[in-house]
């Protein structure tokens, strides 16, 4: 059994619902304020309408803790869980007015990683047993990088790069500045910190000996036929990572992976993700 | 012709740019610092791969603008356009360096707005002549409501009102505090500025006429059958806007449309469009 | 009875009391923290030194709150309740320290919002029984929009819309522009949420008949005589809200109130109300 | 003459308008982008409807630098200057949407700083002659306090501290908890930068001799009677600074003057200004 | 005893300390989320590895405040204390993930602001019994000059002028402008707070003269000899204070204390001193 | 000849910047507006009072472009030139009271980073010829660690990971919660993007072994003695990066260098770099 499980920084998490809350309740939510009396109090289950896999209850929970110290979120399943449909994931009860309050933005949250996570799970499983991972890309919602990471991670995938500080990824139009793949990577490697690692994406098999050679770590098989990236896999073994990007869908995913790649990085995991219907039951 | 044109409001989209600028590029853009020389010039194209409803060029113009002063953004295409696939948005021009740093926080801003508009412009074709209106809902992603509501404007939708602070929305559970719904409506109408209005959320139809008499200004119709949704649309006529909300799909649209209901809001627009694929292409 | 009570959001209240405290105390309050030792402790009276309405508690609350979690708030008077001189609106308990740091960031938070409940207080007097209600403009203070509106509910008065963004109001250089009334509302009608609504600003009343004609929903009387008022009011009933403006005293508005029109919308609640005179007593 | 005049940190204007702007515009001005075309031009005066004396031109200068590059402000009175009704204080030019959108903050702003400047040129008046000159206090506008006190200085008045952190003033609490005003003083001086001053508030005239004698340098006479003024002023005269506080308004302000206090501090310079009557008048 | 002891506003500690923890946590502690299970305990204890003067303990106590609520921190040295190599300053204890994810800002903070006082302490010790006081310079870590000053206070220095805004500081360039140090000093006094003092920076004797004359309520003696320092001391006695700058080391200290002066203002105290070696020594 | 130089990202260093004049101008500088003309014009040169290495220049420019338009910073030296006392890095000219405001914050700014440069220069000359590498700690003043990262590259040093974020650090702590070194390998590797690096700490050679073998990428030889440091230097090439750390002094780093190791890291660069004497001479 494995004890690590996914998580999200609690400072950046709470500055991120911060933000969220202001923007969707402004100077106030008018109708609760007027409508609901401060006394009132309410018991809402979270419930999946559609089948998939939950992630985002910490958003939840921290959208409850911002707009109330009164109100408790108690989860009835873990990040990671399958739902069937009317499935409960977590139930909210307190004050009625901050629960309303908070109701729609909690669900945007859910329902969006939730979404994302229901269909990392699909690419994962897809490629199950081959030993090649689903990784995520930067392809992902401004502002949301970092729970949508998360919830890639919550559906089995794993994560790249965060952005552009942290790693190093060379393409065309820096191999042509340089002159060639080996002078570029040896020119990375003199100027980042020894604890960065360096990807070259590569085309061709030929840049893929070139690449091997200069010792990037990473080589990032673009748009490769898959005899292509069996062969460029097998070259990198022992010496580099091999990671399959471009064209890989939820059909084609499998035959990729047993290419030999070991990373398969899927724009579409977080850039195309639809929102999973899930909903707020009250109970009077 | 119309000389009104959505648009975003400067200083609320400089902030948003300014987050995910620094979302994407933390310490650094490593890669580009190191590989790219401070004084090499690039010109790139941003192309539609697919077809769809140009949205978010502003945006894009706004993260060359943060990132320098050197950098153009000639837009090819005007907000709201249909493109080709092939078609050219836009050419960034200038200093190498900012062009390759911004490429993927102005991509990812592109993407998903034009994304928002191409699904809004087919709801809007799909009930061309009803004389409804397509409109958004508060199920937009945290962060980017703003931006997403002027997305399905660009796309020929309508927006709802913005987040909890500028219209009353009364539901079930308000109407059961309240008693009824005239007693519900007349406690929202004693509360509320006189420049706010009132929507009535309504199953069936004697709340119908409970809201009409209660003088609702908007009768949101909930999950109805279609001759409900006619029924009730056609008591609303010169008293209230009559709102078809639920289980609103490309299929039903227009037949939901044909019951006389003035507008249809749909979450999908927002919540559930997928990115379109637009790309930028260097020359050297 | 009415349980509705106007309400503050309380992540924006925290937001504005810290920047208020920021700016009195910046680097630390030099005299307590060098005269007053950390275990001193100290019970203030907030008195009433001339009579008046009370606003602005949850703000006194709000400054303690952030201040210390030791200091206790006790309110002995409900927002909006009528104070005499001399009376006591809420006793502060607990360490000397915080208690003295925030004294005169409080007080002038509750002084000045104060001055605006009772000043409006006056007016809603003024026009007791006429069925017309006193609203506030946005001639407030910048910075504290939401707080003053807030005073304003809290005198029984009526908010008007919050800002440019939450309702439409067409004036002059508007109807110039579009070249009609007719053709400014439908312009603007044809953009707006169905959820906002149209105000449109009258000097005469073959505007008012333009306006009502247009289907404006409120109609802006702008410095008529009684006269016009009255015969614009009449017009307007069940058609569109009259609301007037301009020249509007203590010693006008119920002459103006008996006009008919529905709304007094008074720019002095808040421009031009002096704060009450409210100091705290120490006891040792 | 006098090459000195009151000034504002830029980049604090700077903050506090962004801020304000913000709280006005939210998501946009709706109306002016819906009425108001993109390449419509404006020209507008700001009148002053009654006289008074202007403070506030470089907030107005620096809303427009905010909304707009094309926009220019030319100011033709100079702060501090006496405006009669009907004087123009500066003409706003460029595309007509910025102008609009930034009207109402650019107003509330001038209305008040040139209230607050008003008062205070009537407190010097009434002081003028006696040497004694006419302070504020930090009962200000929380948020505002720096542009309040900018204010006050352009009415010709001398600003006192600015908060709590840039000079200590003892009070009766804070002498009962030393025991002494000797030991009050002594204590405070061991602690703080010798930069910084010690201002003791005194009710009778032995504790103006004790607080001479411990080396106070600014006594705060309050609430006195003229006879008790005089009397400690002439103690003072030579060993410290002595300024009245308390029941000063315009018409005993000369009075007290006349009693040889330096300093007159007057809270209702800025808790209690009304807001003068400036427009904008359009010209098309 | 003295009941005085310097304070840092907290307020102002926790958005420095928020700050500094995302600094270096960023999106997340990766290896501790990774390595160290959830429900892992901790207890670790802060040690001097080099004697020294404690100072930051509050700043300790806030970082784990902000990373847990279960975390505890036990202090058993109080600021101020000089501490023996392998002393405990504090221990720490509570889930090992706060603790171990805090522990590198933590020690930055104590580390420098320990070294801080300990330098301030020696320059102190190196005056003591001449009656003159050691006080900081306007030379401290950008972003960190409240967490230094009260770092010197702790070591037993006193404070100088916070920044720009809370005190006036005469030098030749100035002097050269007004045309004499009577004129700068009569133009400062007519423009500054009663509040607020004035430094004259004299180089000559006969410019002590002059900035006595000219009313100066402290002169900083900058780069002068022993002989100079020792006159011009003794010409301020009991007309102002008398500052030496300049070329002060722990070598010259005494000395220059000697001729009389009452300050010895000393950069070095935060620009230069070097961090404490202090650590955490995690027991299991 | 290299055409990579060090870079500090632009956005971030005006964030900080912004922050850092805010926190000595505060409500304004007093000196300056009330001394300093605005029309007086100023030039003055940067100037080293002792040799060093140069660091810190962008945020000289960045001090003068935030406070004014129209003041311009030449550069008579690059980043990282080796400066002779009485050499001049900038002449700084335009409207004299900006010049003066900023005069402290970019000198702060500009000695500290030259200093940290200075140190690490001295260094790298130290392990000239062994091929190994001078790298940065986490131990950095807080708030500036992008900045003195930013100077040890200057001074030819290399950069180790920016934060807890970018890199994993396994440490004894871990190894005991995982079982072994194999073990807490492995479960990173499962755990982190595969763009990330992995780091254990080994104190003795048997550890080196199992670290090896476990695939660790870097190996942090803490406190060994040479010999040890040899023959792990020796074990790691060619299949982890092998890295010094503790007790690396100017006199001890040449030493063990050139035990082989690869990277000696030293914590001294950023926290105990003393600030070096540069001033700014004004000519008039």
């Amino acid at each position: 059994m494995e004890m690590y499980a996914p998580s999200i920084d609690r400072a950046l998490l709470a500055g991120l619902v911060s933000r969220f809350l202001a923007e969707d309740i402004g100077t106030g939510d008018v109708t609760t304020s007027v409508m609901v009396p401060a006394d009132a109090f309410a018991s809402a289950a979270v419930v999946f309408r559609t089948p998939g896999v939950v992630a985002g209850l910490p958003a939840v929970v921290e959208v409850y803790r911002q707009l109330s110290a009164e109100v408790t979120v108690m989860e009835s399943a873990h990040e990671g869980d399958v739902m069937e449909a009317g499935a409960v994931a977590a139930v909210v009860q307190g004050p009625a007015r901050p629960i309303l309050t908070g109701e729609r933005v909690a669900l945007n949250l859910l329902q969006r990683l939730s979404g994302i996570a229901t269909l990392t799970r699909r690419y994962v499983e897809a490629v199950e047993g081959t030993g090649a991972r689903i990784a995520d890309t930067r392809k992902t919602t401004p502002g949301l990088r970092a729970l949508e990471k998360y919830a890639v991670a919550v559906g089995g995938g794993r994560n790249h790069r965060m952005g552009l500080y942290d790693a190093v990824m060379i393409k065309d139009n820096h191999i042509a500045a340089a002159g060639s793949i080996a002078e570029a990577v040896a020119r990375a490697r003199r100027a980042i910190p020894h604890t960065m690692t360096i990807t070259v994406e590569c085309d061709r098999l030929d840049q893929v000996d070139e690449a091997l050679e200069a010792g990037a770590d990473i080589l990032l098989l673009d748009n490769m036929t898959d005899d292509m990236r069996a062969e460029a896999a097998s070259r990198c073994r022992g010496r580099a990572v091999a990671e399959a990007s471009g064209g890989i869908t939820l059909e084609t995913a499998r035959r990729i992976a047993e290419t030999g790649v070991q990373v398969l990085s899927v724009g579409a995991l977080t850039h195309s993700a639809a929102a999973l219907d899930i909903g707020m039951d009250f109970h009077t």
